[in-house]
């Protein structure tokens, strides 16, 4: 759904005044600017605070307003009001509703499903090669990288999308019933969306929770209806942020890899005339600010990973859960029928040039990981 | 070697006069501020300036000064004249000489042979994982990194360091011989400087080049050398650097993995008293600028290395070179040589506290690392 009506006219109160800034540093003195004030949403809410994911927005607009000195302040709306899907992110940001959106790229149009390679792929790329794909350029000379250019030259879009966040390599989720082999997904209910869910729901005849009559779950009742046995299974992130949704308390095995999201990266969309306005130091605080962000939260994960993995081995040595990594049958056919997937996908001109481009990167760049893996 | 007299007056002329900026943004206003100015200086001299490493330095600076729209100027001593070492540069920044210097930990003295755990440690972490090390603090309060805090606390060294670049994993080098058994290392004379050149000085009999007649070699001399078998193998970096240096062309074995240094990276250190002097939103978009700049090297070698192992593989075919995996012997003796490097050194209080700090975070870490892998 659109955003509201009110916040139609930020970009012109906004950025209007700004353009005193761009006539630069003389000799130290910036006389008569006004502040630039933008607004972002977020397609996490109040009720995801407790997770790594969560800080992104607020870590970036606190960085960018101190390296401005309060000269470019980004608000987040906490407007819990309403349900903003990524997808109504990605278009208001776009139409320029909202100079920018905090994102990850769970979208319905079939159209944007390409974008997905700027976020997680089953069988993609570790974290390690996903930033170098996410910096990527096909001429070392452009300004964007490849995937910021897929947004405007083959979607018409108006945006430009920040790396701005990354969980690492996820797990596989929670289940409360063994999966030996493929057939024992057959009718399980599960939460997980993306391409990872497609796969599942086409070809492993799983059901999705969006399927469900309640639709999609909310993040803070997964893990009550996996309790309550509604679903039987549940992806989520990773061993620190599914601690802090408790699901450990509410099933038992807990599987890896999460091959369907070996390196999920998230951005901050960015409406393209909001930012054509910007005065270009600040443009650099900004796409600074993202990629640090981006490398911090990484770093994090993996840490706060590491920890949690330590305490889920003890709950595994007093018989409390089980950690079980998905059988070879299983991941030799999920690799098959991803491959399926993107093929089927590829009938779509602009689809089949962006996972030509990625597969000749992830070919290369794998090659160069094993080579050099000790 | 010390700096000339003549850049000792630096921060006292470039930092003094910055109080001002400090009392913030009113209302976009920044009145009677003047620049401040630093200088830096590199390890990395013109003869260095093919290899991506060399870039770290200008993009800094040039970030820096884009984001102060020229408010902070760091200028890069290019003095070539001058063999400015590693551990001089340490010392340089630490006592006040020069404001900062991008360095890499190549020392000599044993006391700052535990900096090395910030650096590159035999069989040490992956490249994502020393990022997560890197920024690594041992209580989330503290402003400093656990690496950053030795510096001052355990070294007395005056100094922060800022990870400002990462190579990646590295290549195990070129060798004019083939190499099986740990045997065929005796009396090879070898360009490799740090702790792999330690334990195959120590363990493995070979003969640094630090120690032939000529002393270290010259970036610029090493394929020279090489093809006069002067020396009989050189590590550089990785495909990518190697081959600007041209060692493709003098040596016909390229071995991996580079287990002595899995995820090489490299500071700027700055000087404590000059930090402290910098406006707030100077230190903010200093820090940012560097780990900007850590994550877009280490994506740019990513890429690059995996595109030059397409053209190795191809020189391979033709029969110019071959690619060589070191032998499981001698990976297994050089790994249980560097545990016994490492346990020497810790006779020494401070690096016995690093490493075992080190020690358990590699175990979590890798335990993590090894379970999501796909």
């Amino acid at each position: 759904m659109p955003l509201s009506p009110s916040r139609r006219n930020f970009i012109s109160t906004g950025v209007g005044t700004s353009v005193g800034l761009t006539t630069g540093w003389l000799v130290g003195q910036n006389v008569n600017l006004s502040p630039i004030n933008w607004k972002m949403v977020s397609f996490l809410k109040e009720n995801a605070q407790k997770f790594i994911l969560y800080k992104a927005p607020q870590m970036i607009c606190d960085r960018v307003r101190e390296m401005t000195q309060g000269g470019f302040n980004i608000e987040i709306d906490k407007n819990d009001n309403q349900k903003i899907d990524t997808q109504d992110i990605l278009k208001n940001v776009s139409n320029g509703n909202i100079q920018c959106g905090y994102s990850g790229i769970y979208y319905n149009d079939e159209r944007y499903k390409v974008l997905f390679f700027g976020c997680a792929i089953p069988f993609g790329l570790t974290p390690q090669e996903q930033t170098a794909w996410l910096l990527y350029k096909k001429n070392p000379d452009d300004v964007l990288t490849f995937i910021q250019q897929i947004y405007s030259t083959k979607l018409n879009l108006n945006v430009i999308p920040f790396p701005a966040a990354a969980t690492g390599g996820q797990m596989g989720g929670w289940f409360n019933r063994e999966v030996n082999t493929v057939t024992d997904f057959k009718g399980i209910k599960m939460r997980i969306p993306g391409l990872g869910g497609e796969v599942l729901q086409k070809y492993f005849e799983v059901t999705l929770d969006k399927e469900l009559p309640g639709g999609a779950i909310p993040i803070d009742q997964i893990a009550d209806e996996l309790k309550q046995d509604n679903i039987n299974a549940a992806e989520w992130v990773g061993p620190y942020d599914d601690f802090q949704l408790g699901l450990h308390n509410v099933a038992k095995y807990y599987y890896y890899p999460g091959w369907w999201e070996p390196s999920t990266t998230f951005d901050i969309l960015v409406n393209r005339n909001a930012w054509e306005k910007l005065p270009k130091e600040y443009q650099r605080i900004f796409q600074t600010a993202c990629l640090e962000t981006y490398t911090k939260l990484l770093a994090e994960y993996d840490t706060k990973n590491s920890e949690k993995l330590q305490e889920l081995r003890r709950l595994e040595k007093i018989g409390k859960i089980r950690l079980v990594r998905f059988s070879n049958e299983i991941l030799q056919v999920a690799q098959k029928k991803t491959d399926e997937l993107l093929t089927l996908y590829s009938s779509n001109a602009t689809f089949k040039e962006v996972y030509d481009e990625w597969s000749s990167f992830k070919i290369k760049i794998r090659d160069w990981s094993n080579l050099n893996k000790i």
